[in-house]
């Protein structure tokens, strides 16, 4: 049994700070949990001030109960809520509910108590839930610890489970119960003192009622435990519908050039949901559509969809959002076109999206054989039903039929009610669970992410996770590691990274020796640790094609870097291969990400990174099928795969390169705040790869 | 007076076909015309069956009529149609309004009746309205020309009048009157025999009582009819905004590399209305929104807007929206800081977005005063209102403070209603006219747009415009123009077009004394009408460094034409002067749409083209400024504007380029279907441009 379930489904539950005062936040409390809740468990009122209260008696304080409450509801004011806790936590009581605001978001000495807070939960083993929040609702047990005047009004239940802190957004999602959407449970855990989003989805991931996790994420406390918590949703075969709040200031940060500051850190939270399957959605409304979705069927094996609809202009305008979306309509079976061919008029369109004409509404009877019949064509994963126009006793009539085709349906129909006006149609809709998008953007973007999740549920790889490695989450304390890039090359190339031949040349005269052992055209490059950008203080010659190249080189290089960087400690020059011509650079980089720690950048060099953000990242570490697909993601991988005449490159060296890189970063552990890669040479097929640059920033004591 | 606007406000009518037979569209037709409209003109009724109808007298023909009336209503079956469309043009009357349907929609012989429709209207001057229409709604006027059983339902007058070919997506606009949107009058033009939706934007656009247009384009007749009507709104001052149906299978052409495919119809539809400062949506809801925002107050010289919110969540949502869709967050001036800070408790947050927290629910009188100062700071354009949770009485004393700060303030505020559960503070908005927004996302798109139109009404030559010059929406017949490469340069170099010093050499003697004359490093490429893409028959040779190098082109070139394209005539070598190292590589190309007529393409060459289709297009002829915008549209303009070091490019000579191109364009009329310069090299600032390959494909008998 998870170890929240009493949380959710106390036996017995005591309120601190319980009072008759109008509108205070304990009669509120009182209210929703005697009057509005259905809970046959034991309540005792804690009061410090009446011996009674709405007729029942009180207790002056938790120690006086008769019983060991296994829930506390505290909504004592902040200052006497420590106390309360340590008392709650004495009696052994199992969870704290604060709703009591007045801790964290006030300041350092809220903090600190938040900071208590923490040590009375893990000394006494009582979880805390709070402070600053409106509670746990839960739905489908019809109980509310929440002093939310709207508890009442938000009942029907349902398989979503909502897993929010603040308490505006998690309200906005409850009440798209006025749309038919049926709520198991939401929990609006504030501050989040001890208690996280992450339990609550670990604890949702488990909880027999509820199919669908709905999640806006605010802030992300512990990185690890919210993975390990969305791999356990994922392996339970729950999907988990997300929205991150907050991307704006992080998204100025994505028009950087270089590959550390273009890993901002939503494009990275966007990234880790991608791979542990988390569907994440831009706004709050469209967490409800996919959710709805999800709920009603989980996508199978099939990625096309039908359109069917007695309007020609708003099929077309479903086909185009369909198109903008990528999204395959059906090329339907012959038996499907043969049928639709025999029952409907001449000028209907069979194919795909179906047009029955508004002349369908005058031969009502031929609506529920079409529809089945393309419900039930094997290529059809979902059949979406825009609807232009509220039409009062056809619409009812046609809402009946969607409802009976429905009940024989493989494949669930999506109504789109495209009116601002609704009626009784709707509502037919939304009480049989049919319950229809309100927009042909949103509902295709819906459905979109429906098969995505369809696609991302079929990979081989889903189910063989492990419990995600925590790499450098936090990282080790310790002096900047300075190393050049002729040691940062050695280290990775230890590690199974290729880079190209090279020497170190500590003198003219081995720098010449060192070229002819090498072979021709070389490159050179001053080698110091003190210089992180070589080219700007002119330490780079490339294209050396004979001796006299190197020696010139040599005397060019450091007159530069003695007049432009006269303080750098210079060993002498790294002699290096060039790489070969006719390959495609592409840049690698990690860096760390405060929240889910080393993340991988990947992308085609230069232009397409900067101008178009083209770019794919993954949470390390790597699985094999992951880099394949990470190297496809970005838009110019079409220059790998042999676009305008080029031959296709090195793709399995490349994928190669990256897992081994992945490796190196998971044995290094916490040493490691960065490394770039850039450029990485990929030559054509089966010649290989070669890391023409590299610099590593971290901490220690250099390379081992 | 607009020609229409006896169509819109006819003094008499006669409906033909009038019926009483219940749910005909005869019946329904007089239902909404006798009962539900408010006409005091005088109706008469044609019937060939009934005496008399609904206690109305009928007469048996137009031609029995003892007056004429100015419109007729034509709802007898398409057969009797045409015979009725004679009478009533032979009897003068000036708008014949066909509901009925089985034209042009049911094959060749109903197009042929349309013809016959076009003729009649030609020849008497009558115009004609339809077919298979639902007709037209003047709600302002109260009269409905429409079998539509919806008419009486759909009845708010208002400043937007609506413009669509089919019927259900236009009824579905009609319908946003459910959440309080106003609709002045709505033309639904069916097959446009005659008539069509430009002739409707034409006539609102001096409708006094119209202050926005809103279309959906399904299909364009005539695209010049169409420019000349969108101008005239721009003159008017009258936003248009317009949805395209059927984007869906031109998107699929944009894929395809080259010039001429990437400008498929719906992006050419796109650049032009840009260019005319059309408001193009993506969806139909988000046509009302931003409708209801323009009709509500025009966009004036602030671009950046205010959040003000009682939820922080909400808020960071909303700022999300706003940063995805790069809007500007006005930085408050002092005072407004001071009155905001001075006001809200400490906790409230007092920069932009404004966070009240939800404190201020129980101190509403902070409510009045903070807002109005935000509306009134001089850098804020709009204030967004985001209203995350319906809760009762405090959201209708919220709404009701909104709308007394409304009327005191400069600027719109827009509320977004985001919960699906609506309620008396929402229709409190509704009614007057302060019509919330249903979701965070559309309501920052409309914003956004709303922003955009403002910046587009600011610029200097939109006022200028003349009538839009109509350049070769129909291309002359005549046989295929066969022009070499270097005919084609010479054509456009006696235009304007900079293009590399060149010598056609017919023998191998004149390629090498071109060659001395010409100066190196040189190019060769064969000269043949016949050989359209010389790179693939080994027809170039780059790089010619001296006589040898020529010499030895010559031969390989000639051996390897005769070889790989043995048919072609071959007039010998051009050789020219290889563009200067430094430059950057841009494609310039014409095509002819079918509904505009000639569009320039214009793109940084190569990869950024066939990857991101990171191009702009322009209706030609261009205005400099145009051209001047035009070149800085696409991401990777960051390539010719000194980006990764690059020197800055010679801009100016470019768009002089773009110029003397879209003049060449008009000179020839349409005897030009596609030109194509690909690459043009743009040198460093000051050393100009060469079209360093030209093609040009037309009609005619060669090069002017």
């Amino acid at each position: 049994m998870n170890p929240l379930h009493g949380l959710f489904n106390p036996r017995s539950i005591a309120v601190v700070g319980a009072s008759d005062r109008p509108d205070s936040i304990g009669a509120r409390t009182l209210d929703n949990l005697l009057v509005h809740s259905r809970f046959d468990g034991e309540v005792w009122l804690v009061s410090t001030s009446k011996p009674e209260l709405f007729g029942r008696r009180t207790w002056p304080s938790i120690e006086h109960l008769p019983a060991t409450p296994e829930l506390a509801v505290v909504v004592v004011p902040a200052a006497a809520a420590m106390g309360v806790l340590e008392q709650c936590a004495a009696r052994g009581v199992r969870f704290a509910v604060v709703l009591t605001s007045g801790f964290g978001e006030t300041g350092p000495e809220g903090q600190a108590m938040e900071a208590r807070m923490r040590e009375i939960a893990a000394a006494s083993g009582m979880r805390i839930y709070g402070p600053n929040c409106p509670g746990i609702t839960n739905v489908n047990g019809r109980l509310g610890l929440t002093f939310s005047p709207s508890f009442p009004h938000d009942l029907q239940p349902g398989p979503i489970g909502i897993a929010t802190q603040g308490g505006g957004l998690g309200r906005n999602i409850m009440q798209a119960m006025a749309r038919g959407i049926g709520v198991g449970m939401w929990s609006s855990s504030g501050n989040e003192a001890d208690l996280q989003v992450a339990d609550f989805i670990d604890y949702m991931a488990d909880a027999e009622d509820i199919r669908v996790i709905v999640t806006l994420i605010e802030g992300i406390k512990d990185g690890a435990r919210l993975v390990r918590a969305l791999q356990k949703a994922a392996r339970q075969g729950k999907p988990v519908v997300a929205l991150k709040v907050g991307r704006s200031e992080e998204g100025a940060r994505a028009a950087a050039s270089h590959t550390a500051s273009i890993t901002g850190s939503a494009q990275v939270n966007s990234a880790v949901f991608a791979q542990l399957g988390v569907i994440e959605v831009d706004d709050i409304d469209e967490l409800v559509d996919t959710a709805w979705l999800l709920a009603r069927q989980l996508p199978g094996e099939v990625d096309e969809i039908a359109v069917y609809c007695s309007s020609g202009g708003a099929a077309a305008l479903t086909a185009d959002a369909i198109g903008q979306h990528h999204i395959g309509l059906t090329r339907f079976r012959p038996e499907t076109t043969r049928v639709l061919s025999e029952k409907f008029p001449s000028y209907a369109a069979v194919g795909n999206p179906v047009d029955t004409t508004a002349a369908i509404l005058a031969h009502k009877g031929l609506f529920d054989d079409t529809l089945l019949q393309v419900c039930r064509d094997p290529g059809v994963a979902l059949v979406v039903l825009p609807i232009a126009i509220e039409y009062g006793a056809v619409t009812v009539e046609i809402a009946q039929a969607v409802l009976r085709v429905q009940a024989q349906s493989p494949v669930p129909i999506l109504p789109i009610w495209m009116s601002d006006r609704t009626g009784e149609g709707f509502e037919l809709y939304a009480r049989h669970g049919i319950v229809p998008a309100r927009s042909v953007g949103k509902a295709v973007k819906a459905i979109r992410r429906w098969l995505d999740h369809g696609r991302w549920r079929r990979r081989a790889d889903r189910l063989d996770w492990q419990p995600w490695p925590t790499l450098g989450q936090a990282p080790q304390p310790g002096p900047a590691l300075r190393i050049t890039e002729r040691e940062a090359k050695q280290w990775l190339s230890g590690h199974g990274i290729p880079v190209p031949g090279s020497a170190l040349a500590t003198t003219r005269e081995e720098a010449l020796a060192a070229a002819e052992r090498l072979g021709y055209p070389l490159v050179a490059k001053v080698a110091s640790a003190d210089i992180a950008h070589k080219t700007e203080v002119g330490g780079v010659a490339i294209g050396l094609a004979d001796a006299a190249a190197v020696g010139a080189a040599w005397d060019r290089i450091h007159a530069n870097v003695r007049t432009r960087a006269p303080e750098a400690q210079v060993q002498g020059l790294l002699i290096e291969r060039m790489a070969p011509a006719g390959g495609v650079e592409v840049l690698v980089g990690v860096s760390r990400d405060p929240v889910f720690g080393p993340v991988l950048t990947f992308g085609l060099g230069g232009i397409h990174v900067e101008l178009f953000q083209d770019v794919a990242r993954r949470l390390l570490p790597l699985t094999r099928s992951e880099a394949e697909r990470l190297v496809r993601e970005p838009r110019s991988f079409a220059l790998l795969d042999g676009a305008r005449g080029r031959p296709r490159a090195d793709v399995s060296a490349l994928v190669d390169l990256l897992l081994a890189l992945s490796d190196f970063v998971a044995a290094q552990g916490d040493r490691i705040d960065e490394i770039d890669l850039n450029p990485v040479w990929v030559g054509p097929a089966g010649r290989g790869v070669l890391a023409l640059d590299a610099v590593i920033v971290g901490r220690g004591e250099g390379a081992r």
